[in-house]
């Protein structure tokens, strides 16, 4: 069956992870995509659902993020606990992509983390998808998605 | 097929946002829309479903004023996650306009705010249901609903 | 259709909420109700679809008191969440009637509180199921149940 | 119909929960019974639905202690959560018996408490089962399990 | 019927903690077993879900480890709540194991953590599946997985 990657985004966010995404799952592996925009967090779970469901995504990568405030981090948590509900209707994976913005010491920290981070679960859904074995082989290696890795823990 | 949009407000709320969304909807789209208004923040979810499965709305406005104790903060993200289950349930958006009193300085920059968050909320419904590629293009570029937008992260 | 109303309380409550909404509902409307008393507030939600599936209520009025410790405002979450559970399995309105231990100064308001807030969700409830127009023409407006009305934001 | 109860417990608990269950059923209703033991309190859930579906009970009373430290505090509120869904899946009570370590002042303290709030579970079990009318005769009279009542509030 | 019991970790963790379970499991009992590694913990759900669903899995062993900031503290409430559902929607117990990396003093008390536990949960979840009544024996006992058993309340 050919494969398609569903990748949803945000205007709230402030770079253009689905951009990021995209182009990176084009240099990595020759799947198709489809994409939608919405407004915000809590807007992508039922967008992902609608990309597997009517879009016959195999797989999403959901790019949102998290604004500073107490009401942003809520959001955070109520979006990523309807992204787990997507999943267990439809037995397919969602990669959560979500930076928060006080994760950056600065706005060009942030635009780097914007792209590196959705760039890395880019790659970790083409693993999952079509190349699980490799993923098996990391298991326990303390792998991250931006920052650098912390690595397995030394005796 | 005849769109029709979905308005559900709160007898709690300190402002008419039924009636801005309403209004809103009006100026920039023909759209029908059923309106339905509830007491509480709480009373949105199952009233949101109604609407579409009974209304057969094609897309919700949800609209909700958060009062400032611990326990009106918990009643929104109670509601919140029901709206989340809401859109899972029937494979439909509902844009979720909640106002927290406390992000006011006063009265009247909280009438203001009621007004304003829900307008703008009421016409990314209208792009989301009949112009998306108009939220492609902006996607990642900071936008916000109420107060002024954030922008592009500056590299 | 016949409109059956079902009442639900608990014994830890401290005083008689489900015939406080009782006596209200007779006041109010020719409806016929039923009750189930439950020991806490998280036997609200089972009793609750109970009353609405094998009771065919159209509405539930669940009423409990939250005690003032952690643990109690963690069950009144839990409930919380479990009564919009039922609402959007059932297509059915529930109104949710809590009040806070630590609302009140003393045993003389708490009793005060119980008994004023179930009484003016009761009628709620009548207006929610027989004259839903009556709350749309008070969208916006601040209601309250139980203290003072909030009232509209002024300019 | 016969009537059969499920109790499920821990191997967590520093008591014999489920034993206490079992044993204050014996003297207060000829029910049948029967007993599950899982590791912890994340456990009971799935544990209390098989007993429901697969054991044909009519009821659960699902006990567990729960430690002192904040993820102990985080595991009772997604078991209860959890134990919320069975109730609603399955239009069955579930008595969640649950005990906080650091409720009581020390050990032998502890050693009471899990065994006086299980038995007066367990007495609620039999009420909500077999004599409903006697819980509605108790309504609003601030009944506790474990400690002593609160009573009704005082005019 | 043949058992198989179902291995889910991570390439966050910081130790093989799929790879402990599947050997103490292979010490322990004659049942098969099948592995599945995905990046972090909120992947851990709907890979639960497969391994039931799609592998045929009797139980699931669930390893992930929690970094250190609220941010990972969210991850491990939203995947266990998630984890939750998948017991509830399969009726197959998913046994959970997760490690706090701030649990541990140093590097070697982690990955002595993350390897003890792992195995004490996979031994529990033989006990489960074969020899339940080995359970109801140690209920109440104060068992712990990883650090020192608490044992039973001292009179």
């Amino acid at each position: 069956m050919h494969t398609k990657i569903g990748v949803v985004d945000t205007t709230f966010a402030r770079a253009d992870m689905g951009g990021f995404a995209l182009d990176e799952l084009r240099r990595n592996a020759s799947v198709s995509a489809e994409r939608a925009t919405v407004p915000g967090l809590k807007d992508l779970p039922v967008a992902s659902k609608k990309l597997i469901e009517e879009g016959h995504c195999s797989l999403v990568i959901a790019c949102g993020m998290v604004g500073p405030k107490p009401v942003d981090k809520d959001s955070a948590r109520i979006a990523s606990q309807a992204l787990q509900q997507v999943q267990l209707m439809t037995n397919t994976h969602i990669l959560e992509v979500f930076v928060h913005e006080d994760e950056a010491e600065d706005e060009r920290e942030l635009a780097w983390l914007l792209e590196q981070r959705t760039r890395e679960h880019a790659r970790n859904a083409v693993l999952l998808l079509l190349r699980p074995q490799k993923l098996e082989a990391l298991a326990g290696t303390g792998q991250r998605q931006g920052f650098a890795d912390a690595g397995p823990a030394r005796w």
